[in-house]
Order: structure tokens, then sequence, then C-alpha cells
């Protein structure tokens, strides 16, 4: 797939875009101790929003999502998994649309493409927080890690859509943790905790959570993982493939 | 919301309804040994296909979608769920759709907006199957129950979409048949395990799946069920709100 920079806002009518549709992209990273997300904020405009963007009639949806996150993110191969089609109309406000193509520069007419009702289709990615660099877009003057719990106003229906995602992240984490690019190849049962902690949001018992994690049959053990005091070194784990 | 019959055959520029995106529905019921889903055929064509359609500009996505569901079984208040966006460019066939067109006496010219590229959102519901009457729309002959194991060749990807779609409600069953309208109000244990088994596509141990419904904690037990002979008359269950 080639990777075109076709400029949607000076595109009037969608010629090489799918019109009417729409992704959004909720990027989670974990920084350690915090569940993090990507937001833009667009030049000159206060407006914060999710990274997302439009499907060019020459390449599949799935590849589209991937074109606009390696863009953001520079990686590739990322865990990506659709999560919900959002299709109210009360999602379409073609004010604040023209409000961030003019602090772009771009004056358009009523009738671009750009200021038509989107359906959007959101996707959610988890990502080695430690190895993104996060690259603004053209009509964009930042791209950056937000902490999920203080995130600022956002524009849309985008604080529902970050609500959607993280709900399904919780439901499937068990399946999909193993496929995603949270933990580094060998971690701690501890250091596991704590990315279920900061995605639940919640506390877990030490105990309860070994013995689940242990019952799941995904963690393959190693050897110990020796800091220093010989005393209480920690396994070493790793997911089964 | 008023159910609008507009014709999107006839709206050459899709004025009155969203461009490149629809929605396909798997409706799948149980006639109480076998599972099924409901498919079209196309006047004059051989073609079989999911009921599906399209989003007026002034109604929401779901609602879309209720409504033409609405139109092909008279079923309000339905079990829908979201299950996967097919938007892979091979999908996009105009020769077949113009094919369907003309067989229903519309002759449309390359740039009407139904031979346009379609992103379609997947959707899947069960029914009762004994409450339905399948109605044809405006460009099918027919809208009839098909056994799920003997399905006759579908156009586009509706193959790949009834696939997943069977493997979402899989997945999910747990979950979600509490909420579904599959079963009567009370049922058996035998009953419950006779749909299991069919959507699962597997016989399943009578023990081993009493316990686990049981374990789930969402049936509720009542009187037992006397059907003549007194002996070993089968509890009823109720699933709880």
């Amino acid at each position: 797939m080639a990777v075109s920079k076709k400029n949607p806002a000076k595109d009037t009518y969608g010629r090489n875009y799918l019109t009417n549709i729409a992704y959004d992209s909720v990027v989670f990273g974990f920084s350690g101790d915090k569940l993090k997300i990507l937001l833009m904020e667009y030049h000159n405009t206060g407006l914060f929003a999710l990274p997302g963007g439009f499907v060019q009639r020459t390449e599949h949806l799935n590849d589209a999502v991937r074109r606009g996150l390696k863009e953001r993110t520079g990686l590739d191969n990322i865990y990506l998994e659709q999560c919900y089609v959002f299709g109210n109309t009360d999602r379409f406000k073609p004010a604040v649309m023209k409000q961030i193509l003019k602090a772009n520069g771009y004056e358009v007419s009523n009738d671009h493409w750009l200021l038509d009702r989107f359906i959007t289709v959101a996707y959610y990615a988890l990502i080695n927080y430690a190895h993104v660099v996060p690259t603004p877009d053209a009509l964009s003057d930042s791209c950056t890690w937000y902490d999920l719990d203080n995130l600022p106003g956002l524009i849309f229906d985008h604080k529902e859509i970050v609500e959607k995602a993280l709900q399904t992240l919780r439901n499937n984490l068990d399946q999909q943790l193993v496929g995603m690019n949270l933990m580094p190849a060998k971690f701690t049962m501890k250091a596991l905790q704590t990315v279920y902690e900061a995605i639940l949001g919640t506390p877990i018992r030490r105990t309860t959570f070994q013995r689940k994690m242990l019952g799941l049959g995904i963690l393959k053990r190693h050897g110990k993982h020796f800091s220093g005091s010989a005393n209480k070194a920690p396994y070493l784990y790793s997911f089964k493939k």
C-alpha cells in the first residue's frame, strides 16, 4: 500500500476519499504507572480530538487506519481492533470542522465534503509508550500523550468514543493482552499487575491477581530476575505465543 | 423516527442517503433444532444477499438498521449488535449492483451513488423464529430463512460477514443470550442446551452444560414442568433480569 499524502482539505468533492465515513483511533499507552491516550490539538483553535482520518478510494479501511497511525506514531504492526461505529446525527457539526479548516488557512465552500455528515469507525490500539514519537498531522499543532484520568474537553463525541474503547479494552483484557505491545518481552508478575490496575482503574489483591493470571494459562515462566539483593527475586514471565 | 420509504434507486446522487456507507444484518433464528439466517433473493438474478440497506441523512445509523429490520421482519425491539465493519476495496463490484438494479427495471448511469464503493457495517440479531414473517424489499422477490449449514452462494463478501457474525455470537453467547429473543419466557435446561448446541455447532455433555449454566448465575429456577408423566419432570428456568 502506497502511503499517499493527498490533502483532504484541497479535495473539495472528495474525489480521492470515501465520503461520509471517517475513522478515529484511541491509542492507549502505558507509562509505567498511568494509562494514557494520544490526542491532537488543532492549530489556533484550542480544540482537542482523537487522531483520525479518512479512507482513500484505493485503500482498505483497516489499511487507512494503520496508515494514519503510522504517520502519527512512526509505528508499524500495531495491535489494532475495531471497537464501535458511531453514527448518530448529532455528531454532525459542520461549523466545528469549518473552524478547524479556517484556522489552518483553508476557506472552503459549504458543499465541501469535509463539512458533510460523517459516520466514524472507532479503533483502539495499545502501543509501547516508550517507543513512540507522536507526530502532528497537517491540521494539528501537536499530538501528545494525555493521562486518561485528566483529559481536556474533546470535540464531537470523542469523549464517548474514548469511554467505549476503554470499556472494550477492559472486557477483552485477558484475551488481548497477549497480542499487545504494552509489556516488554519478559516481565514480572508485579509489572503485569500494574498494567491491569491502570487499565481497570482499580487495585487488585496480589494473591488474587497471581492466581487468576496463572489460571489463564497464557504465561510462560522463566528464571528469576536478580536485581542485586538475592532475597525475594521475582520470577520473570512472557506471554505464550 | 419516521419510517420513510425513499427509493435509493431513484435518488441518483444520494441526496437522501449517506454515500459510501451501508449496513448488512445477519439475522439468526432458531427453529427448535436448527440455527437459521434470513436471506434475500434479488428478482430475476439468482443472487442471494444478507438483508441490508442505507442510512438516510436524517437518521442515526443504529436506527436505520432497526428500520430495515422492522421493514423485513415486522419486529420491533430486536436484540441488535454491531459486529464488524467490512471495508476492503475488493468488495467494490459495481457490475453486480448494476445487474440487480437492471433486473428491477432501473437503468442507472455510471455515476449513480449505488454503483460507488461501499463500506458496510455488519450487525447481528437474534429473533424469535416463530414470530417472524419475512417480507421482501423493493429489489428482492423473497426474504426467507435458510439453514446456516446449507446456505446458497452469497454476493460480495456476505459469506465472510455471516462467518464473522457467527463467531461473534459464539464468543458472546453466555453474556448475550439473556437479552436475546431466542427462548420463551420459561424453558427447560434441555431446551437451552439445544440452542447452545445449534449455535456452537457441537454437542455438549448434559452434566457439563448444566453445571456451567448454573455456575454463570444468570438463571432463575421455577417449578417443574409437568407434561403428563410425572416422572422426571424437568425444572423450568428463566433468565434473571
